[in-house]
């Protein structure tokens, strides 16, 4: 029986462990080098646990994430962020321990590492082929053939391939529209391949979003997948398809302060400094969380018609059914599966009580 | 010149003192207790200033943090978040050393305390006038006799009076709005302070939300203000009117890494783990944060027509005009507006760098 008293995380590691077998095994069946990231958990521990999984490569998405995971021992890390010029003599001082991998999407930050970077140093180019947060167009070819060459001009950057994160399957509401993305986004990608091969033959394709890896099944042309969440899941990726409620492995336990008859709304202390402020949107209703009983060891299923409708800073109000709203007593605890475990993860300063 | 690398949160101490300062003075001009409440900087530092303006009583919203404050000389604290019955044996040991001042809701809060409380305790009843997140309806004597008796019954509990907060100014529209949210709960509490004052005759009215503490001119038979977060401000006060953009005392200041010209957007360093995923709607647009350029001192005016529009875990996506995106460089820093400073400074973990 756990002692708890205030809102807490609680990471179950049986179910983690499968998480991270399930994909292990997924990549070997497809031939795909597994290079987790690792922004998700932001754990040694939990880091560890790949090891066994013969993991040896990883992505973060930080570089003072980086800095940790080298410490415990990670030699192989991929910065899967453009790189950003002011932490340069911070990133020489890593590159010389380790191996690092930088991302540029633009001819400018080529000739700035060239000029900077101390260290032979590998150098993979972003790609948007739909998401539209960072990279080249995969289109552009122009764009893409001058960052090209002004990586060969270099002699202290290697190319390494190019690099995609599909965040826009996140918001898909089918697993079709999923598909959608994660074809159109490998046809795409597959294009640029067959162009720039025979000058790079070692190029490699890597993507990432933890929807298209969690729920395809054909990887034809990719080299490398980079997923993060599916190591905990979450709300989101149950309701996009991604996985079971039993295969989320983390919640934010937290106890039950007050009741409100006739609203039949249950108050918790757990408000968006230890959930976070994401939301889904479903029937029309913004939902910050589901919520399940918790036993003191361990949580079940989400409840029914229950969920969490509004946060504040410290409170979470709980929208129930008159059963459950009967049920639940102030002082309870309860467990809150949260939209988005990423978030709440590092909202909870990446704190685990691992059950 | 500061040597800024990273997603870096920067407090203006200057505008932070003539924050205190004003509503210092506004207390003082309506006789009213000035008890802050700590929530937003949760800073011992930031803590001490307002000593020098006579503070002496403060609130809080979890029983962590009355422990901190009380760690730094703080010996009346008020716990400003409905009792957690769970944290019953620190809370004993907390009000061996200080005051504290406990909130609770119902007469089953008050039963559990008078049997498990140790020390003589100051109690508030915690009353909804309209917000409908916690307290007791201001309408229901039934319920708040029922509590005030349990109350009497206990030798060790002291009611010390009514407390609210008006949370529902955040989502107002208008001044005008504010000001009838503001009028409706004072009258509501009026009743209340008139229908108990013969038997509870040093009874208290305490509100707190800092959109009426900052707008309105009127706290006719109120006793006591809380508010919080006047004392950074942040864009969303700005919009509701309690603040000019001038007053905002805190930001993040974040490297930008990429541009995109076709969609005329900047990404920067700087995410939903920085400034937390709070927004507000503007002319039909989700707004994450507005920006200012930042000379490696200070911030300015925010830039117009510049508003991030969307952020993941490390990254911003910042919508600009062809000027701005023009003269905005990958390199520089811009000091991000937070939606919501309470938010941001706790994903930033209160680390301040203080101007």
């Amino acid at each position: 029986m756990m002692n708890i008293q205030k809102p807490t995380l609680i990471l179950n590691k049986e179910k983690c462990l499968r998480n991270i077998s399930r994909m292990s095994e997924k990549a070997k069946k497809h031939k795909l080098i597994f290079r987790p990231h690792f922004k998700t958990h932001q754990s040694a521990e939990v880091g560890n646990w790949f090891k066994d999984f013969g993991v040896k490569s990883i992505a973060v998405s930080s570089f003072d994430m980086a800095v940790c995971f080298a410490n415990n021992g990670w030699n192989d890390i991929a910065i899967a962020f453009t790189i950003n010029y002011l932490e340069i003599n911070k990133i020489n001082t890593l590159a010389e321990k380790i191996n690092i991998n930088i991302l540029v999407e633009s001819e400018e930050a080529v000739i700035f590492l060239d000029k900077n970077i101390k260290s032979n140093t590998e150098i993979c180019i972003k790609i948007d082929t739909g998401y539209h947060r960072t990279g080249i167009d995969a289109g552009d070819f122009d764009e893409i053939g001058t960052v090209l060459k002004a990586i060969k001009r270099s002699r202290k950057l290697n190319f390494r391939g190019f690099l995609v994160h599909s965040g826009n399957t996140y918001d898909a509401t089918s697993k079709y529209e999923i598909a959608d993305i994660h074809y159109n986004s490998i046809n795409k990608l597959k294009k640029l391949k067959s162009r720039y091969i025979t000058e790079h033959p070692d190029l490699l394709l890597s993507i990432g979003d933890t929807p298209s890896c969690s729920i395809m099944d054909d990887f034809e042309g990719i080299d490398e997948i980079r997923p993060g969440n599916f190591v905990f899941y979450d709300v989101m990726q149950a309701e996009l398809g991604s996985c079971s409620y039993d295969d989320i492995a983390v919640v934010v336990v937290c106890p039950v302060v007050a009741k409100h008859k006739t609203r039949k709304e249950i108050v918790i202390y757990g408000g968006a400094v230890h959930l976070s402020k994401d939301f889904i949107i479903k029937d029309g209703e913004a939902i910050y969380g589901l919520v399940s009983l918790f036993d003191g060891e361990t949580w079940n299923q989400p409840l029914r018609n229950t969920y969490i409708k509004k946060l504040s800073q410290e409170h979470g109000i709980i929208k129930t059914t008159p059963d459950h709203f009967q049920k639940i007593k102030v002082g309870d605890l309860l467990a809150v599966l949260t939209i988005h475990s990423c978030l709440a993860v590092d909202v909870m300063n990446k704190k685990y009580r691992i059950e």
